[in-house]
């Protein structure tokens, strides 16, 4: 069906256990490929996966490096790919956010330790001091980073608290003899932790810590640059205690570390001083009246963090489903009765349920990482532009907020979700490391967790969707929001009633979503409301209405926005087999994500009788439809062989040779192993035992 | 509340942080875990878990052990349990079923590879020889095995099959001039593979091959004791190839072997001859006339591995929400405004609903894995019994095949969400290695696959609900079953029209199931005839009935006999508040299950109307209900601290106590890593870059 072949991306060898699959798709996986990337992003994509293919040093190990040995190796690669300097980083240039994202994913895909320490150096630092610098002094700080003749890290989360970073307990307390400010950990529930790099590589950090005027009162969080380490012998400065967090289940590549200060006192400049400021004298200055808006702005726009990881999830995501979709074409097992070969397991129903929604699922948060990622490039961009409204920038820095928050989870969740699936569909070969699944899986891990908790982050959407809910001019606040986002809701009348026609259209899903979404913004709003006339409290009528109510509807919200963005994207190609393909992708993560609901759905009267089994079927005929497409809907998306390193989803499908392969490179595998001298012992002096 | 306090188990420390909710029970803890486990078998546990504790050979490494290290420590570990040998096994004697359950899941918790690497020496090679031995030269084997003067392992996988066994491909031929069978590997793909022990560590194995004689006849899979590797030199014979399989996910401390034969001799008598033998001029001769039977002999009972893996599933869920909600007591994150200490996490409806569930789970798949595991033995014990009628002992061992074909994927499943759950639920110190959640997700995770992938597995299970259904004299069949596993099939009429009461009880939740197990039954016998009408043969037929129907029908089969089960040993205990707790605790896993089935409920016309919200707040409400519970449920299941060996989880609360002192624990966690001077370099001498 392939009309022709692009030059760009690289095609595959032909022949092969994939071919048969792969030459069944209606679509040109190349066309494809180019939709989900611009070609120029693609190629610069293909250029760093080139560039680590073809240097040893990037060469995968048969066997987990030990701790020391991970840090080592990915400080080199670092500082390989920061010599590189793919993007003219160290020069002091500031790159296409778009093509900063293409590396992060680029990078991340082979090795996510890797990714993230060059973002370590790189990135999060400059953007936590850029977002609050004032005084020459931070300028002089950001420059040395960016051009790596000092290195930072950012120091947030503390031992006792990480989602209530209003509760961090790092005092800095102004001197005003010595005009310095003075740093104190109160104790070790106080200790700053998780800091990326603060373990072994950096002499900087970026420190929230709550700010003490001489006369004992707070004034709440605020930054501080602080140096940790002498640049020259790199030890640790007297008053500064820090050491390595040790090993965790993933991301051994990074050196997450402890701080504590003990009578630390740093220079008076060391204050980020954009949201408040201390004179010599010790009075505190500061241009917000409001404490919670320069509180918000202490924090800084964390939404870039939360986008972006919608985009490593689709990565993810989609290493996943190539892994397990390209192995399920090849494993044969079963036949029917007198049939003269075995089936792939493709075949299956049960495996095409198993998977294809997770297939449907990369595609769909792909488009969407990537939307709300640019959404939050035009916000920043528009931001710094004077003519525009500044409730409109506001608006507009909500929807961005709302819309990451619960982004966020549920891509990382679904990611979570593809990667376990896919690990236990590919069987027992799918539990070897060299299947590439397990390190996926804990490098994966730690998505659902930092920059937000997945649970507590939607009950930042959820509020919001309650606050607009419950507000009496809320056509005009729902019409404000610059994205629209809830723009919907403008006609909600039309909702309240609406069945589902056993239709499976992508308009009936999306109204479906849209009655979904209403059905449980009310009756959240009811939940709540009554939980405050039965005497609870904001905070507690809040907490008691997540379950069932709150969480399901800011879940129910983002999988609606997503396709939503997804269907209006798609509509717009114009291929016509691409844009069937897409539709069907729409329609088998919609329903399947709509399918989970199916309770709710027939409670609240949208479903009736025999309903759940039309959606069910229709499920199940949509994962029928793409199982002549998978293969080259994985082709698609799948980074190349080196990246994805795993003998069962090699684009060539020769899995047993792969993993023929990768078995013998096990060390000594073939040796006898020192202990079995000890066995022979035990076997013939039977006195040991 | 506590009445007395018996002297055993051992109390924990007074005071401390968990001693709040401690002290909230209306329980005591010790009468629970005395419940659980009778105290000669749970004092034989503690025999065994004290001495883990107080032998350096078992520390715990603070960072992964190398691949390499790893199987050297945990095969000295496993010589030590041997040496000890607690069940006085390496004399020959076969101790009490129960004690080496007892064992296998004490030795577990501390490490799983350790348990297995003794079982590999211990039970599973002679279990597999023991089956089908008949010959003196077997039961010589055999006796050498059990004192341990030659080790063996099991070689059924191969590289290319391993849910369809009976497509091995390895080939034994009678050569009648030699007199021996000739072992030959046909290719890779055929290929011994996953044998646990095979890599490193054993001289003989029991080998699955098909069988052909000189006429080139193949008479199907045959059992072969095949000696591998030199028991003095520990070399691998000529025409043997083995090595060693690699880093997998988790179980590292096993030594997973290949093994492919080339034209390999091995002498006639090592046919393992129970169920066919082959006469010295290469004529076969089989006591089975029906080849299906001899195939199922063959391939032996594997009831006893799956119903073994149940109970090591409650064992995991039990250390997952024994860390997960310690933690839960101990953490404080937010707090009412106004308030003056932030609330233990373990407060938030959000947290109990995400843990509980699992606690509640941990109890009820503990009670049926030792309820299935002891019918398996009672199974066992009567299949000697000659005076027993052998229908009765062939439908007996339908039943317990059919309960650990759907219990294992059940429990399996439910211990890995748990462990993700857990995992998240820590937040990011649940991250790391030192929470001990990480190794134990790897380890567990085999527990899918191994013994039977689950959702192949479910299949037996819903193909003999399927038979009995479509059998036109099956209330016979039911009554004739000695488990009664199916006998409430035979008031059908009472369930057609069951509607849910709103009442949330024992006896309305075992009805509501009862409904649902009936509902999938019928529908999906009805799903696959249509299939059959339409032209689809038996076995596509069947695989179009997979997803929503049968698969959904096993699942909900189990958890109906789960839950029958756990009501019928609870009821009988004599302590009143006992009986209240296990009563919540049945209701909240059988609920928070059910509601997984809601939207089958609603199109089933089961629920009605506002009978989902019911069903959620009641889940929501025994959530509540069992939070001043959960401290004293966790205690009753919990492990010791050694064992548990998480720095989130120790019986005494003291989390950040522990959370420092497993960090500080980090090897040269305080010192410059080499890689400074590299850091230096770049910031100094800019070149570099």
């Amino acid at each position: 069906m392939v009309k022709d072949d692009p030059s760009f991306p690289p095609s595959f060898p032909e022949g092969g256990p994939l071919a048969h699959y792969r030459a069944q798709a209606s679509f040109n996986w190349k066309t494809m490929a180019l939709l989900l990337d611009k070609e120029e992003i693609l190629r610069f994509k293909y250029e760093i996966w080139n560039f680590l293919a073809t240097d040893p040093i990037f060469a995968y190990s048969p066997t987990k490096r030990s701790l020391h040995d991970e840090r080592r190796v990915i400080m080199q690669q670092t500082f390989r790919i920061m010599e590189k300097d793919f993007l003219n980083e160290t020069k002091g240039e500031i790159g296409d956010p778009v093509k900063v994202m293409a590396m992060t994913t680029a990078l991340g895909q082979y090795s996510w330790s890797l990714c993230t320490k060059r973002s370590i150096f790189m990135d999060f630092f400059t953007n936590a001091v850029r977002g609050l610098a004032k005084s020459g002094y931070h300028f002089d700080i950001l420059e040395k980073a960016y051009k790596m003749e000092l290195t930072g890290c950012v120091a947030m989360t503390e031992i006792g608290h990480g989602t209530n970073t209003k509760a961090f307990r790092t005092k800095a307390t102004y001197d005003t003899v010595k005009g310095v400010f003075i740093l104190e950990t109160p104790d070790f529930e106080a200790a700053k932790c998780w800091s990326g790099g603060l373990g072994k590589s950096t002499t900087h950090a970026f420190v929230m810590a709550q700010l003490y005027t001489p006369d004992g009162q707070c004034h709440g969080l605020h930054g501080f640059v602080v140096p940790i380490r002498d640049p020259l012998t790199f030890l640790t400065y007297p008053g500064v205690t820090i050491f390595d967090m040790g090993e965790k289940v993933g991301l051994n590549g990074l050196d997450n570390g402890v701080m504590l200060f003990d009578n630390y006192a740093i220079k008076r400049e060391s204050l980020l001083n954009k949201t408040g400021s201390v004179s010599g004298d010790g009075i505190y200055i500061s241009p917000f009246k409001d404490p919670n808006k320069r509180f918000g702005a202490a924090l800084g726009n964390t939404s870039a963090a939360r986008a972006a990881i919608i985009t490593m999830c689709a990565a993810n995501l989609a290493s996943a489903v190539t892994i397990s979709i390209r192995y399920s074409a090849v494993r044969r097992q079963f036949s029917a009765t007198n049939a003269s070969e075995e089936l792939p397991v493709i075949e299956y129903q049960m495996q095409q349920w198993r998977l294809f929604p997770y297939l449907a699922a990369a595609y769909v948060i792909k488009f969407v990482g990537d939307s709300i990622y640019q959404d939050f490039v035009n916000f920043i961009m528009s931001s710094f532009n004077t003519d525009i409204d500044p409730e409109l920038i506001s608006n507009w820095g909500i929807e961005i907020h709302v819309l990451s928050s619960s982004g966020k989870p549920i891509g990382g969740w679904l990611a979570r979700d593809a990667i376990q699936e896919s690990r236990e569909a590919c069987g027992g070969h799918g539990y070897l490391r060299s299947a590439g699944i397990g390190v996926l899986r804990d490098d994966h891990d730690a998505n659902v967790t930092y920059e937000g908790d997945n649970n507590v982050l939607l009950q930042q959407t959820s509020n919001w969707l309650l606050t607009i809910y419950s507000n009496p001019h809320r056509s005009e606040l729902i019409d404000k929001m610059p994205m629209g986002t809830l723009s919907f809701l403008r006609i909600e009348s039309v909702f309240h009633n609406l069945k589902f026609t056993g239709e499976m259209t992508p308009q009936s899903l999306l109204s479906s979503y849209k009655w979904l979404v209403y059905y449980l913004l009310q009756t959240t709003a009811e939940k709540v409301a009554t939980q405050q006339t039965n005497g609870s409290d904001s905070f507690t009528s809040k907490n008691q209405s997540q379950v069932y109510f709150a969480r399901t509807l800011a879940i129910a919200f983002i999988e609606h926005y997503c396709l939503d963005v997804f269907w209006n994207k798609l509509v717009q190609h114009q291929d016509a087999e691409i844009r069937t393909v897409l539709t069907k992708l729409m329609l088998l993560y919609g329903y399947w994500s709509l399918e989970k609901h199916l309770g709710t759905l027939y409670q609240g009267g949208h479903c009736n009788g025999d309903d759940g089994n039309v959606i069910r079927e229709g499920i199940l005929k949509l994962c029928e439809q793409l199982k002549p497409e998978a293969i080259a809907l994985v082709d698609a998306i799948a980074p190349p062989d080196f990246v994805l390193n795993s003998a069962l989803g090699n684009s060539d499908g020769e899995v047993y040779k792969h993993l023929r392969s990768a078995m013998m490179m096990t060390p000594r595998g073939f040796e006898r192993d020192d202990y079995w001298k000890d066995i022979v012992e035990v076997m013939t002096m039977k006195g040991k035992l």
